[in-house]
Protein backbone atom coordinates (compact mmCIF):
# COMPACT_ATOMS: atom_id res chain seq x y z
CA UNK A 1 0.00 0.00 0.00
CA UNK A 2 0.94 4.05 -0.26
CA UNK A 3 1.08 5.36 2.88
CA UNK A 4 1.20 9.19 3.50
CA UNK A 5 1.79 9.84 6.99
CA UNK A 6 1.59 13.06 8.61
CA UNK A 7 3.29 14.21 11.62
CA UNK A 8 5.91 11.50 10.96
CA UNK A 9 8.41 13.29 12.84
CA UNK A 10 7.17 13.22 16.26
CA UNK A 11 7.08 9.72 18.69
CA UNK A 12 4.17 8.40 17.76
CA UNK A 13 5.09 8.90 13.94
CA UNK A 14 8.35 7.74 14.12
CA UNK A 15 7.09 4.59 16.04
CA UNK A 16 4.11 4.51 12.93
CA UNK A 17 6.76 4.91 10.28
CA UNK A 18 8.91 2.32 11.41
CA UNK A 19 6.33 -0.60 11.94
CA UNK A 20 4.46 0.22 8.89
CA UNK A 21 7.42 1.17 6.34
CA UNK A 22 8.45 -2.78 6.89
CA UNK A 23 5.13 -3.53 4.92
CA UNK A 24 4.35 -0.42 3.04
CA UNK A 25 5.69 2.46 0.82
CA UNK A 26 5.50 4.97 3.44
CA UNK A 27 5.79 8.78 2.26
CA UNK A 28 6.10 11.26 4.99
CA UNK A 29 4.82 14.97 5.64
CA UNK A 30 5.51 17.73 8.90
CA UNK A 31 5.49 20.84 9.77
CA UNK A 32 9.29 21.31 9.99
CA UNK A 33 10.30 18.21 7.81
CA UNK A 34 9.37 14.69 5.69
CA UNK A 35 9.09 14.50 2.24
CA UNK A 36 6.34 17.22 2.50
CA UNK A 37 6.07 19.86 4.02
CA UNK A 38 2.34 21.07 5.44
CA UNK A 39 0.41 23.40 7.56
CA UNK A 40 -2.56 21.41 8.82
CA UNK A 41 -4.49 24.39 9.88
CA UNK A 42 -4.53 25.47 6.10
CA UNK A 43 -6.65 24.72 3.37
CA UNK A 44 -4.30 25.99 0.77
CA UNK A 45 -1.25 24.03 1.77
CA UNK A 46 -3.14 20.75 2.82
CA UNK A 47 -4.57 20.49 -0.51
CA UNK A 48 -1.26 20.77 -2.28
CA UNK A 49 0.34 18.02 0.31
CA UNK A 50 -2.30 15.34 -1.43
CA UNK A 51 -1.62 16.86 -5.38
CA UNK A 52 1.58 16.47 -4.46
CA UNK A 53 1.61 13.26 -2.64
CA UNK A 54 -0.74 11.69 -4.88
CA UNK A 55 0.88 13.07 -8.17
CA UNK A 56 2.18 9.09 -8.91
CA UNK A 57 -1.22 7.60 -8.47
CA UNK A 58 -3.63 7.61 -5.65
CA UNK A 59 -3.01 6.71 -1.66
CA UNK A 60 -4.19 3.80 0.04
CA UNK A 61 -4.01 5.19 3.56
CA UNK A 62 -3.58 8.47 5.51
CA UNK A 63 -2.68 7.99 8.51
CA UNK A 64 -1.90 11.32 10.96
CA UNK A 65 0.01 11.84 14.04
CA UNK A 66 -0.39 15.57 14.16
CA UNK A 67 -2.01 18.45 16.17
CA UNK A 68 -1.73 20.73 19.06
CA UNK A 69 -3.35 21.06 21.90
CA UNK A 70 -3.92 23.67 24.58
CA UNK A 71 -3.08 22.96 28.41
CA UNK A 72 -4.14 24.97 31.94
CA UNK A 73 -6.47 25.59 33.96
CA UNK A 74 -10.47 25.90 33.46
CA UNK A 75 -10.16 28.24 36.05
CA UNK A 76 -7.79 30.83 33.92
CA UNK A 77 -8.67 29.09 30.05
CA UNK A 78 -10.00 31.54 27.74
CA UNK A 79 -12.09 30.81 24.59
CA UNK A 80 -9.26 31.61 22.66
CA UNK A 81 -6.76 29.38 23.81
CA UNK A 82 -9.56 26.68 24.23
CA UNK A 83 -9.73 27.18 19.99
CA UNK A 84 -5.86 26.41 20.04
CA UNK A 85 -6.73 22.57 20.24
CA UNK A 86 -10.03 23.32 18.01
CA UNK A 87 -8.21 24.54 15.06
CA UNK A 88 -5.13 22.22 15.26
CA UNK A 89 -5.56 19.02 16.72
CA UNK A 90 -9.26 18.45 15.94
CA UNK A 91 -10.10 20.58 12.74
CA UNK A 92 -6.21 20.25 11.37
CA UNK A 93 -6.90 16.18 11.46
CA UNK A 94 -10.51 16.88 10.25
CA UNK A 95 -9.53 19.08 7.47
CA UNK A 96 -6.58 15.83 6.23
CA UNK A 97 -9.56 14.28 6.15
CA UNK A 98 -12.12 16.06 4.71
CA UNK A 99 -9.63 16.95 1.41
CA UNK A 100 -7.46 13.76 1.66
CA UNK A 101 -10.57 11.66 1.11
CA UNK A 102 -10.44 12.92 -2.81
CA UNK A 103 -6.66 11.26 -3.02
CA UNK A 104 -7.74 8.32 -1.91
CA UNK A 105 -7.99 5.04 -4.16
CA UNK A 106 -11.49 3.15 -3.62
CA UNK A 107 -11.60 1.42 0.12
CA UNK A 108 -8.54 3.28 1.48
CA UNK A 109 -8.37 4.49 4.77
CA UNK A 110 -8.06 7.62 7.07
CA UNK A 111 -6.09 7.01 10.23
CA UNK A 112 -6.42 10.25 13.18
CA UNK A 113 -4.92 10.37 17.04
CA UNK A 114 -6.94 11.18 19.47
CA UNK A 115 -6.01 10.21 22.99
CA UNK A 116 -6.72 9.23 26.37
CA UNK A 117 -7.60 12.44 28.00
CA UNK A 118 -10.68 11.96 26.41
CA UNK A 119 -12.36 9.50 28.99
CA UNK A 120 -9.63 10.07 31.30
CA UNK A 121 -9.49 13.18 32.30
CA UNK A 122 -6.61 15.20 34.00
CA UNK A 123 -6.23 18.61 36.05
CA UNK A 124 -5.72 21.29 32.95
CA UNK A 125 -6.53 18.88 30.48
CA UNK A 126 -10.27 20.17 29.49
CA UNK A 127 -8.67 21.39 25.94
CA UNK A 128 -7.30 17.75 25.51
CA UNK A 129 -10.49 15.99 26.76
CA UNK A 130 -12.70 17.86 24.46
CA UNK A 131 -10.65 17.87 20.93
CA UNK A 132 -10.07 14.05 21.47
CA UNK A 133 -13.85 12.97 22.23
CA UNK A 134 -14.62 14.75 19.54
CA UNK A 135 -12.26 13.16 17.14
CA UNK A 136 -13.80 9.90 18.23
CA UNK A 137 -17.00 11.25 17.16
CA UNK A 138 -16.13 13.11 14.34
CA UNK A 139 -14.97 8.87 12.95
CA UNK A 140 -18.03 7.19 14.01
CA UNK A 141 -19.91 10.02 11.99
CA UNK A 142 -17.59 10.30 8.87
CA UNK A 143 -17.10 6.60 8.39
CA UNK A 144 -21.23 6.52 7.58
CA UNK A 145 -20.97 9.13 4.95
CA UNK A 146 -17.95 8.46 3.31
CA UNK A 147 -18.38 6.72 -0.18
CA UNK A 148 -16.41 4.39 -2.41
CA UNK A 149 -15.69 1.94 0.55
CA UNK A 150 -13.69 4.92 2.14
CA UNK A 151 -12.68 3.80 5.73
CA UNK A 152 -11.75 6.42 8.97
CA UNK A 153 -10.80 5.38 12.48
CA UNK A 154 -9.17 7.43 15.08
CA UNK A 155 -6.41 5.54 17.94
CA UNK A 156 -6.55 7.03 21.23
CA UNK A 157 -2.97 5.99 22.89
CA UNK A 158 -2.57 6.89 26.35
CA UNK A 159 0.92 8.79 27.63
CA UNK A 160 3.36 6.93 26.09
CA UNK A 161 6.57 5.62 27.80
CA UNK A 162 8.89 7.68 25.71
CA UNK A 163 6.80 10.94 26.47
CA UNK A 164 6.21 9.80 30.84
CA UNK A 165 9.93 12.19 31.63
CA UNK A 166 8.25 14.91 29.73
CA UNK A 167 4.59 14.69 30.56
CA UNK A 168 4.69 12.17 33.80
CA UNK A 169 4.16 14.76 35.96
CA UNK A 170 0.70 15.84 34.86
CA UNK A 171 -0.69 12.06 34.66
CA UNK A 172 0.08 10.62 38.48
CA UNK A 173 -0.19 6.97 38.13
CA UNK A 174 -1.13 6.80 34.63
CA UNK A 175 0.62 3.90 32.82
CA UNK A 176 2.71 4.46 30.05
CA UNK A 177 2.60 1.99 26.76
CA UNK A 178 5.29 2.06 24.30
CA UNK A 179 5.05 3.77 21.15
CA UNK A 180 5.53 0.55 19.49
CA UNK A 181 2.86 -0.79 20.49
CA UNK A 182 0.61 2.35 19.93
CA UNK A 183 1.75 1.76 16.33
CA UNK A 184 0.41 -1.56 15.94
CA UNK A 185 -3.52 0.32 16.53
CA UNK A 186 -2.61 2.09 13.05
CA UNK A 187 -1.86 -0.98 11.57
CA UNK A 188 -5.67 -2.39 12.59
CA UNK A 189 -7.04 0.91 10.81
CA UNK A 190 -5.00 0.69 7.70
CA UNK A 191 -4.98 -3.08 6.92
CA UNK A 192 -8.15 -4.11 8.82
CA UNK A 193 -11.55 -3.71 7.73
CA UNK A 194 -13.25 -1.38 10.21
CA UNK A 195 -14.54 1.66 10.00
CA UNK A 196 -16.39 4.57 12.76
CA UNK A 197 -13.62 2.75 15.35
CA UNK A 198 -11.49 4.06 18.05
CA UNK A 199 -8.51 1.94 18.87
CA UNK A 200 -8.01 2.54 22.78
CA UNK A 201 -4.00 1.77 23.49
CA UNK A 202 -3.62 1.24 27.00
CA UNK B 1 -32.39 29.31 42.90
CA UNK B 2 -30.98 31.89 40.61
CA UNK B 3 -30.97 30.47 36.90
CA UNK B 4 -29.87 32.00 33.68
CA UNK B 5 -30.70 30.16 30.98
CA UNK B 6 -29.16 30.86 27.67
CA UNK B 7 -31.34 29.51 24.37
CA UNK B 8 -34.57 30.32 26.51
CA UNK B 9 -36.33 30.53 22.77
CA UNK B 10 -35.86 27.24 21.46
CA UNK B 11 -37.53 24.14 21.73
CA UNK B 12 -35.50 22.61 24.51
CA UNK B 13 -35.17 25.77 26.26
CA UNK B 14 -39.26 26.56 26.11
CA UNK B 15 -39.69 23.03 27.80
CA UNK B 16 -36.66 23.84 30.88
CA UNK B 17 -37.74 27.43 31.11
CA UNK B 18 -41.22 25.97 31.99
CA UNK B 19 -39.92 23.25 33.88
CA UNK B 20 -37.76 25.56 36.42
CA UNK B 21 -39.12 28.25 36.89
CA UNK B 22 -42.21 26.41 39.01
CA UNK B 23 -39.11 25.65 41.07
CA UNK B 24 -36.39 28.78 40.57
CA UNK B 25 -36.00 32.02 39.59
CA UNK B 26 -34.95 31.70 35.41
CA UNK B 27 -33.50 34.54 33.98
CA UNK B 28 -33.32 34.20 30.31
CA UNK B 29 -31.29 35.37 27.08
CA UNK B 30 -30.84 34.46 23.79
CA UNK B 31 -29.47 36.10 20.72
CA UNK B 32 -32.97 37.73 19.57
CA UNK B 33 -35.31 37.40 22.36
CA UNK B 34 -35.13 36.80 26.17
CA UNK B 35 -34.26 39.35 28.95
CA UNK B 36 -30.35 39.98 28.25
CA UNK B 37 -29.51 39.41 24.35
CA UNK B 38 -25.61 37.66 23.76
CA UNK B 39 -23.96 36.15 21.15
CA UNK B 40 -22.19 33.24 22.53
CA UNK B 41 -19.42 33.68 19.73
CA UNK B 42 -17.93 36.82 20.96
CA UNK B 43 -16.39 37.40 24.26
CA UNK B 44 -17.24 40.90 25.13
CA UNK B 45 -21.08 40.01 24.66
CA UNK B 46 -20.70 36.97 26.67
CA UNK B 47 -18.96 38.66 29.39
CA UNK B 48 -21.62 41.55 29.40
CA UNK B 49 -24.47 38.95 29.80
CA UNK B 50 -22.87 37.69 32.97
CA UNK B 51 -22.16 41.01 34.18
CA UNK B 52 -25.60 41.80 33.67
CA UNK B 53 -27.68 39.05 35.06
CA UNK B 54 -25.25 38.86 38.12
CA UNK B 55 -25.54 42.03 38.65
CA UNK B 56 -28.01 41.97 41.74
CA UNK B 57 -26.05 38.78 42.92
CA UNK B 58 -24.46 35.53 42.04
CA UNK B 59 -26.18 33.09 39.40
CA UNK B 60 -26.51 29.77 40.73
CA UNK B 61 -27.00 27.71 37.74
CA UNK B 62 -26.11 28.45 34.15
CA UNK B 63 -28.04 26.33 31.55
CA UNK B 64 -27.38 26.48 27.86
CA UNK B 65 -29.56 25.15 25.32
CA UNK B 66 -28.07 27.38 22.43
CA UNK B 67 -25.53 26.73 19.33
CA UNK B 68 -25.07 25.86 15.67
CA UNK B 69 -23.96 22.76 13.66
CA UNK B 70 -23.63 22.13 10.45
CA UNK B 71 -25.42 19.34 8.38
CA UNK B 72 -23.87 18.20 5.18
CA UNK B 73 -22.34 15.31 3.48
CA UNK B 74 -18.90 14.85 4.10
CA UNK B 75 -17.85 14.18 0.23
CA UNK B 76 -18.32 17.75 0.05
CA UNK B 77 -17.67 19.39 3.79
CA UNK B 78 -15.03 21.88 3.50
CA UNK B 79 -13.15 22.96 6.97
CA UNK B 80 -14.98 26.21 7.34
CA UNK B 81 -17.97 24.47 6.86
CA UNK B 82 -17.09 22.18 9.99
CA UNK B 83 -15.87 24.86 11.25
CA UNK B 84 -19.37 26.31 12.00
CA UNK B 85 -19.96 23.84 14.56
CA UNK B 86 -16.75 24.00 16.25
CA UNK B 87 -16.95 27.75 16.85
CA UNK B 88 -20.96 27.93 17.70
CA UNK B 89 -22.48 25.39 19.63
CA UNK B 90 -19.06 23.78 20.85
CA UNK B 91 -16.45 27.06 21.82
CA UNK B 92 -20.06 29.13 22.28
CA UNK B 93 -21.24 27.25 25.06
CA UNK B 94 -17.69 26.47 26.16
CA UNK B 95 -17.26 30.47 26.39
CA UNK B 96 -20.55 30.44 28.65
CA UNK B 97 -18.63 27.66 30.59
CA UNK B 98 -15.43 29.90 31.07
CA UNK B 99 -16.50 33.14 31.66
CA UNK B 100 -19.77 32.32 33.44
CA UNK B 101 -17.61 30.53 36.33
CA UNK B 102 -17.19 33.93 37.85
CA UNK B 103 -20.75 34.50 37.84
CA UNK B 104 -21.42 31.61 40.42
CA UNK B 105 -22.25 31.38 43.62
CA UNK B 106 -19.72 28.19 45.43
CA UNK B 107 -21.24 25.47 44.37
CA UNK B 108 -23.01 26.36 41.45
CA UNK B 109 -23.44 24.33 37.90
CA UNK B 110 -23.21 24.80 34.67
CA UNK B 111 -25.43 23.17 32.54
CA UNK B 112 -24.51 22.39 28.21
CA UNK B 113 -26.75 21.02 25.71
CA UNK B 114 -24.91 18.03 23.50
CA UNK B 115 -27.23 15.16 21.74
CA UNK B 116 -27.95 11.93 20.55
CA UNK B 117 -25.20 11.88 17.63
CA UNK B 118 -22.12 11.70 19.44
CA UNK B 119 -22.64 7.94 19.53
CA UNK B 120 -25.99 7.26 17.15
CA UNK B 121 -24.40 8.76 14.23
CA UNK B 122 -27.17 10.27 11.17
CA UNK B 123 -25.81 10.77 7.44
CA UNK B 124 -24.89 14.33 6.86
CA UNK B 125 -23.98 14.22 10.77
CA UNK B 126 -20.30 14.05 11.36
CA UNK B 127 -19.60 17.87 12.18
CA UNK B 128 -23.28 17.30 14.93
CA UNK B 129 -21.09 14.03 15.87
CA UNK B 130 -18.01 15.58 16.58
CA UNK B 131 -19.38 18.86 18.10
CA UNK B 132 -21.47 16.80 20.52
CA UNK B 133 -18.66 14.23 22.06
CA UNK B 134 -16.63 17.28 22.35
CA UNK B 135 -19.20 19.11 24.50
CA UNK B 136 -19.45 15.08 26.84
CA UNK B 137 -15.30 15.38 26.87
CA UNK B 138 -15.00 19.26 27.82
CA UNK B 139 -17.89 18.28 30.67
CA UNK B 140 -15.43 15.32 32.15
CA UNK B 141 -12.42 17.39 31.72
CA UNK B 142 -13.54 20.62 33.17
CA UNK B 143 -15.36 18.65 35.88
CA UNK B 144 -12.31 18.00 37.84
CA UNK B 145 -10.76 21.00 37.45
CA UNK B 146 -13.47 23.67 38.67
CA UNK B 147 -12.74 25.54 41.96
CA UNK B 148 -15.35 26.50 44.56
CA UNK B 149 -17.47 23.03 44.20
CA UNK B 150 -18.79 24.53 40.74
CA UNK B 151 -19.74 21.68 38.44
CA UNK B 152 -20.50 21.12 35.26
CA UNK B 153 -22.74 18.47 32.97
CA UNK B 154 -24.06 18.06 29.38
CA UNK B 155 -27.53 16.87 28.57
CA UNK B 156 -27.47 15.23 25.36
CA UNK B 157 -31.21 13.93 24.59
CA UNK B 158 -32.39 12.26 21.17
CA UNK B 159 -34.43 14.02 18.57
CA UNK B 160 -37.41 15.94 20.16
CA UNK B 161 -40.91 14.72 19.31
CA UNK B 162 -41.77 18.42 18.98
CA UNK B 163 -38.98 18.46 16.47
CA UNK B 164 -39.85 15.39 14.38
CA UNK B 165 -41.65 17.02 11.61
CA UNK B 166 -38.34 18.78 10.63
CA UNK B 167 -35.81 16.80 10.85
CA UNK B 168 -37.39 13.16 11.33
CA UNK B 169 -36.64 12.15 7.74
CA UNK B 170 -32.76 12.84 8.43
CA UNK B 171 -33.23 10.19 11.56
CA UNK B 172 -35.15 7.51 9.98
CA UNK B 173 -36.61 5.46 12.36
CA UNK B 174 -35.41 6.99 15.50
CA UNK B 175 -37.78 7.61 18.56
CA UNK B 176 -38.78 11.14 19.37
CA UNK B 177 -38.60 12.29 23.31
CA UNK B 178 -40.84 15.38 24.57
CA UNK B 179 -39.11 18.05 25.27
CA UNK B 180 -41.03 18.02 28.29
CA UNK B 181 -38.99 15.40 29.63
CA UNK B 182 -35.49 16.03 28.37
CA UNK B 183 -36.20 19.19 30.62
CA UNK B 184 -36.22 16.59 33.76
CA UNK B 185 -32.25 15.70 32.91
CA UNK B 186 -31.22 19.68 33.16
CA UNK B 187 -33.41 19.46 36.51
CA UNK B 188 -31.46 16.55 37.66
CA UNK B 189 -27.46 18.44 36.65
CA UNK B 190 -28.95 21.96 38.02
CA UNK B 191 -30.59 20.30 41.58
CA UNK B 192 -28.16 17.34 41.74
CA UNK B 193 -24.58 16.64 43.00
CA UNK B 194 -23.04 15.45 39.95
CA UNK B 195 -20.51 16.68 38.02
CA UNK B 196 -18.66 15.81 35.01
CA UNK B 197 -21.71 13.57 33.31
CA UNK B 198 -23.41 13.08 30.40
CA UNK B 199 -27.30 12.93 31.25
CA UNK B 200 -28.32 11.01 27.92
CA UNK B 201 -32.33 11.25 27.29
CA UNK B 202 -33.43 8.68 24.76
Amino acid sequence: MKVLLIGASGVIGQAVHAHLSARHEVLTAGRNSGQFRVDITDDDSVRRLFEEASANGPLDAIVSAAGELHFGPITEMTAAQFNIGLQNKLLGQVRLALLGQRALSDGGSITLTAGILSREPIRQGANASAVNAALEGFARGAAIDLQRGLRINVVSPTVLTESLPSYGDFMPGMEGVPAARVALAYQRSVEGGQTGRTYFVE
